[in-house]
């Protein structure tokens, strides 16, 4: 029985080094990364493995053998078992050590973490929290969007050397599309602050555009011609630690009636207090043909790297300042949303606390 | 009005933790260097933005916007100002805040540090101290010998990864001549110690050498035989903590006059504690010719770079050995400048904790 | 007069901070290595400077000039002196300061650290310890098979990013080699632990095999078709925290008689506390034509680097989990060599110390 069940929960790491909580379900992979090649992975500072068993199914667990700590992503899968590669210590995807070798027998001390694991639209998530509070945390989002046969999506990662938060604020703050995207994604009219509201642990924007032109970038998909006057209804949530939604509606401003959807999603991992992974999906309803999709996926490559370049050197001058949290920061109205999420991580971490 | 001068200054670092004064003139960069191309740097563990106005002044100010911490040298110039490439929030060369693009206004209380700047001879220098006390601090050396028009010069700039005193302490003792330039600068008669001397916050040496056989090195850009045996009067001095200066002046040892001048200027600044910038300026009033003055900055990167590689493997030594400042040091009398200096260093930063 | 022999010794490390005791004799290079060429090292911490005098004696004194810190490594040889490439102070083998050239003159004061040397087989010991004690201290183990004329042996050298011990457990668990070496080695029947035995401060294995088939790297150099049943012998001990031995003795089932004996030395020493050299002799008394010795040579560089790779990944798991020596560890029969090596080094450090 994995020792996971059997003894009290603790942190791996102490709540004042970190700003993210455990108790909560957390991206590990793409969907299309987990598969019968082991991949190991550090997730909020702890060694993760993921792959599937041989009827498909999403496993995580620890990536050490408590033997002598060897990560287990260098062994190899024996059916739905994974063998270290150090002295072959195998254990079963709920944890169990079912064999160690030198010992022609199973050895029940030698149990590993085993993570809940749910796949869900085009995500492995993962729970490392507290197991006697799973029931009490919110599931993973449903993306149903990704579900829907109207819609095409593409999706990636980036490995981004910045606090996960740095992220968040990044995509609740699209007043920085003028600068950091001006060359690629060319939307030049995300300027003032839009509308903030907060509702319980959810913060979100809401910014209606009217009769403004459509840069190339929404017009092409659309089939109409860019510059032509358009509205959209552009919105976003920070609905968990661990994922951000946003979402765009384009409004035909004669007839009123929607034309077409667009939606992304930003989850973030944090690896430790200074990188995270970055997985994304972005779908939308119209311009769905594989060259359309290509091209969305080509151009958002290009934009996140514009983001990641940006947030990579807001880090670097976090951590390289002498004078730390005590150097100065100025909030403005665009800024709403963004501390509102840093209370919203603050309750989560009070939470698995308290 | 930017905050620099509207609250009590304090250093960015504490003093234990660093051996350089913040009230102080250092060099930010050559001339050469700054122009209307956005320019970051470290000084003294600060982030510096260096850029010229479209009247060609010298700016510094702190190179970290206070909204979300970007460096501004990722941004770009609009006209005399400076706009952050996050959110476009835009300062002007006193460090004002002249524009928060999504509220439509200037923002006074989003200042950043403007740091005075003189630029004078080569160098651009800059002044990151306590305001209150940039008129007790002494100005820029005037190296005035860049001026003169019998002089022509060369310049150039190091990146070294070391503590900027170990820099201090190289030219502060030439007995390394010997070994370290041993094959390149080939003068071989530097051994015996200076006269060395202190004078309030000022230490040099002086070195007299007489119907001394010239190296090539010296000999060449003279005209005369390399081997003739000529009077060399050799000093330098520790004017500031930012700066060295050195000079050789030739005398004809049957005449009795000065036939050349030869000066060096030796800048360090501090990127922190085990790093700096070293800028150069080297001339002489002989052998000027463009050939020629080539041939000197060839010559003094190929010893520069010997003198590099033995203070970085001196630094690298400092920061592996386990006993740290409990490590042996003998000191010999042509380190005795070179200890005068460090005692100089002290009496500077005392003066602006005191 | 050498200052190490007229101050009280001092670790220059803490015990709390190593794993490592200085009271012992350790593998600085192996014999080949050093030469008229300066090798400068860093060993327990602590920089060492290798050479040979000019009648070839080799020699170890710390690699580090008393003056200005500068490592000796980038001098160069007078004779049998070292001269320091910074300012010339020249060591005398038994680290006395035989010139300082800006005084003119010898300065005792300046003396460095040298190091007891023995050379003996195919390595240069030295001894880094407190000068007192070595009297009380084990001298380097004779690897007596190494000077047998019957014998051929390889030898090598690798720099691993892992703590020392890391590859001591790993030579005293050969359960390894089904899972490590699965591929390279072939030797797929050492799966049950071996008797261990401890005698004071020597720890080992033993293993017989009977009639057990010959895998192919042990047939040929033995001449007999790969997959005869045979036995062997296979022993070996932690002699030292700097050495660990091990033999095979390939046995005739049919005889009863020694058919061929092979033998490995494992030396191991700290960098410091998450790096190591380990240096390798590996021989035997059959097949010892060039041919095969490069055969051996080139099979042994591939299993080592296994290992290498392997115990790096745990040395990484160890230093990147923030549960540090918290984090679980199982140990299984096998250990039981590899946890008496670690009291026995805990033996080790405690003399040096009480």
């Amino acid at each position: 029985m994995p020792n996971s069940e059997t003894q009290e929960w603790r942190a791996p790491t102490p709540r004042e080094s970190r700003n993210y909580p455990y108790n909560c379900w957390w991206v590990a992979a793409l969907s299309s990364e987990v598969g019968r090649d082991l991949l190991g992975r550090w997730l909020l500072e702890t060694p993760v493995l993921l792959y599937r068993t041989e009827d498909g199914r999403a496993v995580a667990v620890e990536n050490r053998c408590p033997h002598r700590a060897a990560p287990l992503s260098l062994g190899c899968l024996k059916g739905d078992n994974v063998q270290c590669g150090y002295h072959g210590f195998t254990f079963s995807p709920d944890g169990t050590c079912v064999d160690a070798p030198s010992m022609g027998t199973a050895l029940p001390a030698a149990a590993i973490k085993s993570f809940p694991v749910i796949e869900q639209n085009a995500f492995v998530w993962v729970y490392m929290g507290d197991p006697t509070k799973l029931s009490e945390v919110p599931p993973p989002h449903d993306l149903e969007w990704t579900e829907d046969p109207a819609f095409a999506f593409v999706q990636g990662r980036m490995d981004i050397k910045a606090n996960y938060m740095l992220l968040k604020e990044n995509v609740l703050d699209l007043t920085h599309f003028g600068y950091v995207h001006a060359k690629s994604f060319g939307i030049s009219d995300w300027v003032d602050p839009p509308r903030s509201t907060t509702q319980g642990d959810v913060t979100g924007y809401h910014k209606s555009f009217v009769r403004s032109p459509l840069p190339p970038i929404f017009a092409d998909p659309l089939g109409v011609a860019a510059g032509t006057p358009y509205n959209r209804e552009n919105y976003g949530s920070f609905v968990s630690p661990a994922l951000q939604i946003a979402a765009v509606d384009f409004v035909d401003p004669e007839r009123g009636a929607i034309r077409g959807k667009f939606r992304v999603s930003h989850a973030t991992t944090p690896i430790d207090a200074t990188s995270m992974y970055y997985f994304y999906v972005i779908g939308r309803d119209h311009g769905t043909s594989a060259a359309e999709m290509a091209g969305l996926l080509k151009g958002s490559e290009i934009g996140f790297a514009e983001d990641e370049a940006m947030i990579e050197a807001v880090q670097d001058m976090i951590s390289r300042d002498p004078r730390g949290a005590s150097a100065p920061e100025i909030s403005v109205k665009s800024d709403a949303p963004g501390i509102q999420a840093r209370r919203i991580v603050e309750r989560w971490m009070e939470k698995e606390t308290g």
